[in-house]
């Protein structure tokens, strides 16, 4: 249904804001996001806003979208009404005859806002970062600021895990899915981008549109790193940009009450691990969060495998944790119901915050940004001599690792200067980790079809190499 | 995405309206619609709401579905706050977890609403049906109490016409056209069902969401005989139960501004013919009608079909009052568009309503309800002596007839009863109706797959039998 | 704080309605409303139009309002979106800079909405108006026509009657009750007009405004005979013209859930005589109906006036329908919440609607539009010999004539020709009648200030004249 | 129509906030609202709050009030469905039969909001207070969370100075001035308080509700030293909270499109001079700024002595800033109409913003808050021996001085100490000063009506006192 033309058509047009709240910067604000300098947020902004004008096109290649519209810009305008945007040589599938696609607007002073108001908040150095609580408190703020957090809500938000290159039939599945959610008055949280992230929301549209539910929240975030792989689709209505992957993943288990994981690639391993991290911590044990793997009959023996790698690195205590459910899109919303009535009754009876999950214990080594660098992979501890939540940490970096390897701009040139990451651990988790990425490759989980894979990683065992 | 169990779970529940406005009802009114009696309204009352109910089942199979549901009952209840409906042994598939889909309450509302209306006022005589504009008072009056009439809204409202029984790419090619339409501000009416009257408002559901449009109005337009077969689904945001087919079609051409034809069955073909019929009548040779027949590359051939039969039959002159757009969806709403700013154009100039077509002139042949019996079938004149449009307005009752031996309860009676109907006519017209239906069959464009097509006719030429 | 001027600026101008939902007519009704003829609605129009448009202005005597604007015309125009207005020589108090106030184009097209409804309704004979439900019936759908009667909502409705024509203290009262109904969400309905019937709207409009409260009624009910001298002022955002001074008392007994009475004149007598007579009817005697007559502290002596009269004709049981409440606005707000909550009860237990008083029972006596002729005024039964319902009937009546001969046009008229009516009954009643009339003239109650009043009775026992 | 009880019930409530979007605060942020210590926001939110909920209460002895509830208590809870507000011996005027008026919870959540706000920011440093952009930045981001700078609306913000101790005719003139501006769509912005603050709203909101205006924006602007004395009433839809009283007059300038100036006091004195001592800076010499003086008949002379006053201070060329009209409601309107429309004609020729003044300079001087010490007033330079806005401004601090000793907790408790501040200048100038607090003095415009007013000041030229 979406327009999918590969053609690089182009437009200039200059764009007022369609939603009201989001356009109000001051003079100061205006010109950091006009500065082209070093310290300027004008390349940032481009390229954010970038991908949310080539939302319509279906590829990940970060590269490959900056490289095909070179001379795009865009500039901040202060005028009578408020802010204007003026967009030169735009993507011409932004626009119908002529006016621009109102979710692709919000989607785009959402970026302003975003980048502005981190910029100026991490800039006045209001938070202590060196510190988790500060950490948190701008993961909060930003969220607050984006308006995402709303009160007087009973918890409905799910958030939606999986990957975006997946087959029809998984891709209509998840689509089941966001339609029975949504007949429960459940509204949808993702990562943005294709596949898994996109699907729950348009099963969701369809079903709110038969419940007449008018306040849906399509919420979607992400991070400049992810953003141009995983353009955010227009029905997200909330688009949040964090600053990085891990303020990203926070925000995600701050503010949802219940996450599905659908079949996905080394991106939704990473979050099942930092998601199983957390939850393993023991001042976690008794917080409700419910957490369920899901997708169409076809996929059965996906999970079988994520299951397995799971009990053999972190211990069948994790598998406590989730719920696997095959095939059955009701079953699954229900059990979301159900898990989201413990949440509230839990949060009531805490006086905890429905719109923020404040009580979750987030260790530094969750929050703090991994750069995965050549060093820093070959560094992680992947080995047992250690308690499962910490092992999970370390697990997480190396499939964060390889998601920047596979579509993130940075890592792809890191990949192309040195070669692959090598990634060293024990033997058992090692082959296991192994045979998990081979299936990935294996099920076109790791790019866009169209693409042939080549693995940016190398697994090792002590000196043994296991693969690829 | 739909539920489509074929289980017949029932539930009883008390409904209260889930919207205003559509639920005051005075004490005599309650009682008509409680009146079980002859000339009472609850036994239509009950297979109206039986439908709506039943929307999420794939089957048009009126007189099955009565019959799966023989003991649901509906009662009206006047109440404190209003009115509340009754409902024992309903269909399960109108509840989600325990409560009425509410898009499934308002169609409810929406026949309750319009069988007592109409009841009410074709019993006080008050419009003077032997006269065709008292016959399109009635329909003006029936539109206008349905809320269906809006003043202050450019003319945007596109009819979408094709088969119930669709094959996929021929479903989600309507997804597309209406997803197109939806981009450009354009909203659905279609004679609710399954397929080709679906397709279009999902589509456009989507593109609505895209475009944060929420004024978005899906219009239904049915009559008794008809809904069974053809349930609403919820996504029509506005139902209106018109009393009979000829009221229902010109409702259709009385409010749309532009009309789309997918790939359909007979009851296409007896649209098509229907409004071919009017716009042929030389007093609305001037009038700004959009017609579209369009539909993916699989379907090419069916409309060279319909097309050759048209001209055949109706002349080329015909012809020029409809476009032929195979495999565009973008181009078919550009097309829309086009035509409705001339429509637009046309009302501002004329002075007429944006909202009701005063201008164009339907005729009483188009009117009267026609009554398939056997009698009537035979007695069509299909013979080239005579006008263009009053040819078209016998071959609609032709399709008319089949389409009630089809689906209709009371047709279907008919046939098993007496045999097929034999129609008889010109022969080079006969042959070409014959060939149009023997491909209809082949298509599988008479019933939903599944069953096996038995055919209600018997064409004739003279003395000769042309078919089957 | 309103527009006082009394120059008669006028102005031309076209008028689209500014709200939604009540202007589609059909070629039918726009004729019936063009048509100046005998059987032609435009006269009548007219003069409701008139009185619309001269809410600002301070005069009660609809001949010379009549007279001051001979040349004002009212046409409708069916156009493209929608029926428009066209005026000319407009009173120019309407318009602020051009533009119509808001409030006044609505009123205005209320009135033509109920115009032709009732037109178009009593034409079609679709009412038995010789019998007592087929009146109540013709009252109900006037009301739902003018979407009056509102589903899902909680008993709320205040009636307050009173004087058009009350001094400084006794209207600031009024808007002090009106302050406190506010601020209890309650709604107001009133005649229209000035004073205690403006009064009330004004407080509840500060008190709503610091509430919050958006979807507040306040709901005018007048007639074509009197809305000419007591116009509805733009606060009123509900207003319903009814065929005849029956219908609109019937219409507020059946909407209000609670009535207020503030001091007033012949007008607000007629008022309370009308529903004490419909209260006293054995069959009512178990339904609540809240009725609280109240002033300022310098009108305590005007409800003993009126209480002694009371309960002198009606006797000492009477009394036990109303409380009298002395200079305390906030325990007038208290009584009616408390009065109204037993209201929510009764109907609850009884099922009844909360929107319309089904379950009151009101006699044809009550009904029957009483023409105010000196035949009918003196054969009006005044004697004790009948029950109080049956007295209280035609002393309503006698009240009626009043009003009539004061501030109706036809009845003004009438006096002129013929000379003051001639009253006839029990001599302790006339006596009592007599004094407070005299009472009514002396406090300046029977006509807005500035003019002096001649009166348009005379007052008999028998053969002895009591007055005046 | 207020509540105007002067007794002293109390009650304790849990409250909610009715309004969406103000409630979202920190663990953090909560704690500093706790926070009772030092350094903490308990106390401030205390004074503000308590100022709030006395709203009925006619008063402007801020001690008095805090003397009368000295037990009164609030504190933040952080709770499940967002922050509530526990109140324990709250001022009873606030609730309504148990409920608090929603007015008053908006406005109670209000203070939260912007207590915190501007703590967390100015404690963050994020803005160079020692720079007058810097300056500006933090009243634009104070507006700007305050969600007062609404973008896509056209110039319509009416700024109100005037009196909170005026009489009867003068405050029913505010009242009727508010009426016409509210019957041209304009908004209303005052700086809290009863009389002239109080009566335009209440006038607008009566034309709003004629004009169906739902979008209004009744705007206070206060800050802590003088909310106690001028308390918001409830018709305030949008109120901030400034840090001081140099804030709050730069956010009436910058974001006001017209001012309107009543009678008042010396309050209203200071205001004049601010505004003309920016509005005569050489930069600001061609940007449009519509300034009237009005008041009743009975007022003219009050203007006649302000005009004769400026002209002596400040010369002739200051008058042409300022345009005086008496007793006519809407000339005022119409005048501010045209005037606005200059303005937005100037902000897109500018391309400036609509919802915010950036072009007007304001220079250092009168935004760095003035202390009214004893030692600062009598530094004050009165002399002519300087530029006429350079005068404005400590004559504006001369005034701002006498309000502090009037009102003012702080100030008041300085005057008890060490007896009136000591004002010297020029001698001309000097004896018009004393002449013009003498007649506010006379006038009783210095003090609500029921207290004798004591002067706080002693004015002197050289060595010769010249008053009192």
């Amino acid at each position: 249904m979406e327009q999918t033309t590969t053609r690089s058509a182009t437009v200039n047009a200059r764009i007022s804001p369609a939603a009201s709240g989001l356009d109000v910067l001051s003079r100061r604000e205006v010109a950091r996001l006009r500065d082209a300098g070093a310290g300027g947020l004008h390349e940032l902004l481009r390229r954010c806003a970038l991908a949310v004008l080539t939302q319509g096109s279906l590829s990940d290649d970060a590269r490959a979208l900056l490289d095909r519209y070179t001379d795009f810009d865009i500039q901040i305008l202060q005028q009578d009404r408020g802010v204007k945007l003026e967009l030169k040589n735009a993507p011409a599938d932004a626009f119908v005859d002529g006016h621009m696609i109102r979710g692709v607007n919000e989607l785009l002073f959402a970026v302003v806002r975003d980048i502005v108001y981190v910029a100026t908040q991490i800039e006045a150095e209001r938070f202590d970062l060196s510190d988790s609580a500060g950490m948190t408190s701008l993961v909060f703020e930003i969220l607050r600021n984006a308006r995402v957090l709303r009160p007087n809500v009973d918890p409905n938000l799910v958030v939606c895990w999986g990957g975006h290159s997946i087959g029809r039939a998984e891709y209509d599945y998840t689509k089941r899915v966001g339609y029975e959610l949504g007949l429960r008055a459940l509204d949808i949280c993702t990562g943005c981008g294709p596949g898994a992230m996109k699907g729950p929301m348009k099963g969701a549209t369809i079903a709110h549109a038969k419940e007449r539910r008018r306040s849906n929240r399509y919420i979607g975030i992400t991070e400049p790193g992810i953003i141009a792989a995983e353009s955010p689709n227009p029905i997200v209505n909330n688009l949040v940009i964090m600053p990085d992957i891990e303020k990203r993943l926070e925000a995600f288990v701050r503010i949802g009450h219940a996450i599905i994981v659908f079949p996905g690639g080394v991106g939704t391993a990473e979050e099942i691990l930092y998601l199983l991290g957390i939850l393993l911590h023991p001042a976690n044990a008794n917080i409700p969060f419910p957490l369920i793997f899901t997708g169409p009959r076809e996929s059965a023996a996906y999970f079988e495998q994520i299951d397995r790698f799971l009990r053999l690195a972190l211990g069948d205590e994790a598998a406590k944790r989730y719920t696997i459910i095959v095939d059955d899109p009701r079953e699954v919303a229900r059990h979301v119901r159900k898990g989201i009535e413990r949440v509230r009754l839990s949060r009531l009876e805490n006086q905890d915050a429905f719109f923020f999950n404040w009580a979750l214990q987030i260790e530094r080594e969750f929050q703090v940004p991994f750069k995965p660098t050549h060093e820093a992979m070959a560094a992680l501890n992947l080995q047992r001599d250690q308690l499962p939540h910490r092992l999970a940490a370390d697990l997480r970096r190396a499939f964060s690792g390889i998601v920047a390897g596979n579509v993130k701009e940075e890592g792809m040139r890191a990949i192309e200067k040195d070669g692959p990451f090598e990634i060293d651990g024990d033997r058992g988790i090692m082959q296991a980790l192994d045979a998990l990425l081979a299936s990935f490759v294996a099920q076109q989980r790791m790019k866009l079809p169209g693409s042939r894979y080549v693995p940016c990683y190398r697994i090792h065992s002590g000196n043994g190499a296991v693969s690829p």
